[in-house]
């Protein structure tokens, strides 16, 4: 297999964990935030700034990355890693996310997914076997089961077929693959907490190299999703990396590290970056605002970045103006702040003190006058 | 003043000169071109690429910064050097050419010119005295008269009190110019020879540091272009540089080079690159062509840059899905292709080859296979 995933410390004041995820030679810390490159490439950005903002590990996109440029194409370069010049590591999705949210004219069955194209209205299918078989080509570190992602208020007894349907997609996926890419499950259940014992006993069952957390950050309070997160912490198997899926905003990653998650990924510090939206060490701005008209100040004098070498007022011109040069240093500027935010979180973790670290974090970040 | 210039060599082959522009204390080669920052931005790059990809002398535009985000919010970085984080060399226009072409319900008098702020509705008046006084706030090392931009067919009458009225306005916008800016004059008069012969001789009786032609690249044919300039050779003082305004093509800075042309710029490098044409040792291509659906190999292996690092086929890929990385990988490439082009013209006049130079460009850039 070719990851290695090691609890190194148990934060004594909160229950959080850090740990080592080994990929091939590359260590990595956890918990950790992976950007997300959806169509091989984390838009706005260069893979150097890349290496700069992140921690190594980035997501692509297996629904994108198949419908275009096709796996054909990825395959000729070896891969997504070599196709984007990316010498870290990546994980994809299954595609099974995007097939339940982007896709038209979808139809459920045992076999699989029937969908239409939204780019050319070809008819597609997606199987257990085919996101194996496409995350093959893709080539990334850690690829994902294909799971059914069920509307957050689906009733019980259909929730419940859908939980045992994705148990035999997942169990069909692992039996189709072949490489020595690590596959990880997926735990689906919705906000039923019997449901989401049964889905986790179920895949663990089946065994992975690493369990994620599916189906939250899809329209329910956070509250919901921070139970659904707390309630799966013993359940889960403590010697292997947990990875919840498309989250976050800082609030839920701290609260979602307490509860014993290792791994997240979110496209909002991107895409709110990409609106003028900035996550700074002092909190979040909306660079565009009338405010910054005349302010000479950097953004974030608290994280020591390139994007301080220009004034408030010269990135809110930038975003009136729609120049792309304000997207790339707000993206910039939104990834490096969770990098250091992690690096931030996992020094805590190995101080045993994760909590005052939430609480000074919320007051600075949420709090502020 | 604040610039020198000094003409080191003539081409024996082919008339063209080397020169040295030197601003403050830094020297710059000639003939160079010179990246447009319309917004103080060249668009998609960072200021540390563009150092890579320029001669270190930008353009930025007086029109549209003026509107927005206005002389007061550039007066508080004290310019746009500061504003934008460029420490190299920076060139102003007037804002003239702007307001004749975008501007709406213009109106020109003696005193200036009358026109509507598209932005907003507001009425706005430029005059000489006026673009001075802004371009002292944008604090740029060369400056431009304020002229009048003629249509290309205006009747020679019309076109005769257009360029006296130009002439009059230069007057006051060097009587109206208190700092050590460069000022440079600019000669106007169509494609009409007479009264580019009058224009110039009137324009250097006021007396610039440095003199532009104005009014072509407007609509002419190539050879109506090239004969003004040509025209214009022996007319221009020897010992100033000459700054051909809007231009250009390879062809077209070649053959005004030729001509004794020190000085360009232009939008279309950085703007074809936004639409997917990059510019290449071995000639132009539209990356969206799908022939490089499969393409493996780099784009230009005769122009030692990063973006050799990705496929034509990536490149394709992010040109399809309208990532911002594609435009700013080939904004990067079609600026680093005229650098090295600038720098292999100036080459070959140091040694009296430049016309056996254009042969082997045209034979590779135009006439390849």
């Amino acid at each position: 297999m070719a990851i290695k995933f090691e609890v190194k410390h148990t934060c004594s004041q909160s229950g959080a964990r850090y740990g080592i995820l080994q990929i091939g030679e590359q260590q990595f810390e956890t918990p950790m935030f992976m950007p997300v490159g959806t169509n091989a490439t984390v838009k706005t950005l260069s893979v150097e700034e890349l290496k700069q903002v992140s921690d190594g590990l980035i997501l692509a996109n297996t629904y994108h990355l198949w419908l275009e440029p096709g796996p054909e194409v990825i395959e000729l370069h070896g891969g997504v890693k070599n196709f984007m010049n990316w010498d870290g590591a990546l994980l994809t999705d299954s595609g099974g996310f995007q097939v339940f949210s982007l896709s038209s004219l979808r139809k459920i069955t045992e076999q699989g997914v029937h969908f239409t194209n939204p780019i050319n209205g070809d008819k597609l299918f997606l199987s257990p076997e085919k996101a194996i078989e496409i995350q093959n080509i893709l080539g990334a570190d850690i690829m994902m089961s294909f799971d059914e992602c069920p509307p957050i208020d689906l009733p019980k007894t259909q929730l419940k077929e859908s939980i045992e349907r994705t148990l035999r997609w997942a169990k069909r996926g692992k039996n189709s693959h072949q490489t020595e890419q690590a596959l990880f499950g997926i735990v689906q259940g919705g906000l039923d907490l019997e449901l989401r014992e049964y889905s986790a006993l179920k895949t663990i069952e089946i065994g992975f190299p690493g369990y994620a957390i599916g189906g939250l950050s899809v329209g329910e309070t956070k509250q919901e999703m921070y139970e659904v997160v707390k309630f799966l912490k013993p359940i889960l198997p403590q010697d292997k990396p947990r990875y919840l899926m498309g989250v976050g905003t800082p609030d839920d990653i701290i609260n979602s590290v307490i509860h014993g998650i290792d791994m997240f990924d979110c496209v909002l510090p991107t895409r709110n970056a990409r609106h003028g939206q900035a996550m700074t060490t002092s909190g979040k701005i909306q660079i565009r605002n009338k405010i910054y008209q005349t302010d000479l100040s950097p953004l974030d004098p608290g994280l020591d970045t390139h994007v301080n070498n220009y004034s408030k007022s010269y990135l809110r011109h930038l975003f009136r103006q729609k120049e792309i040069l304000g997207m790339r240093l707000l993206s910039y500027q939104n990834l490096a702040f969770l990098k250091d935010f992690m690096a931030k979180i996992r020094q805590a973790i190995l101080e045993n003190r994760l909590l005052d670290f939430k609480k000074e974090f919320y007051q600075k970040y949420y709090f502020k006058k």
